[in-house]
């Protein structure tokens, strides 16, 4: 089932922890990673390092894919494609935001004179996946 | 840490049920799902189905990545990057092979006159994360 709004069959993972974030190297090949993220409704939103390789290959290439695994069932999971909008977060206020949910400083392990972006992932496309009937 | 061969630490991880495939579609968007796996070595080997999106993104662009996740500790897993190499499956023996550590048949919801190969990735970047420390 694709669509671009997320079918209420998988909303509850919306309040996981963990989404894979796959985007893609001028190399052509996926990079992915695992990341934290926070929702907007429909957008998920994460807050990364501008040092990432990922935010690097977002700013040639912003289309990315985020896919969120129901960790109990891996058979069941969303696949969500999508434009990353990014802006800057010179005040870590959103970094305060996703710190809030994980009780974790985001900015802890950064180093001297990195900077925080937002990216926002606007759906384009959803694919809600069930195997485990 | 980077390097093209799977470090003890995540070996582990090679016994796992599920992988995150990434291929790179025509419109440029990763396209993620959830493969189940067999090892023969450092290579990961996967019985795919002709008809689907992810078989005919690798037939123009192979250069592929799988995410190995930790289920229980998401801080943790592989991303190994690698060319795809594809090769038929005419009598469905590697498609037993798979189905055998699963105690399933892969082809019991394949439709008439699919098709399926062995996918398989030989390892040229291999991350090893672990964040959980």
């Amino acid at each position: 089932m694709a669509q671009n709004t997320i079918p209420e069959s998988h909303r509850d993972l919306l309040d996981g922890e963990f989404a894979t974030l796959a985007t893609v190297g001028e190399d052509g090949y996926p990079h992915l990673s695992e990341v934290w993220f926070v929702t907007e409704g429909d957008q998920i939103a994460l807050s990364l390092n501008t040092a990432r390789q990922k935010v690097k290959n977002l700013e040639t290439e912003p289309n990315c894919t985020l896919l969120i695994l129901d960790l109990a069932n891996p058979y069941r999971y969303l696949e969500i494609r999508g434009r990353a909008d990014v802006e800057p977060d010179p005040d870590l206020e959103f970094a305060r935001t996703v710190g809030a949910k994980y009780g974790s400083d985001l900015a802890v392990h950064d180093a001297p004179g990195d900077r925080r972006v937002v990216v926002r992932i606007v759906p384009a496309r959803v694919r809600a996946v069930d195997m485990s009937g």
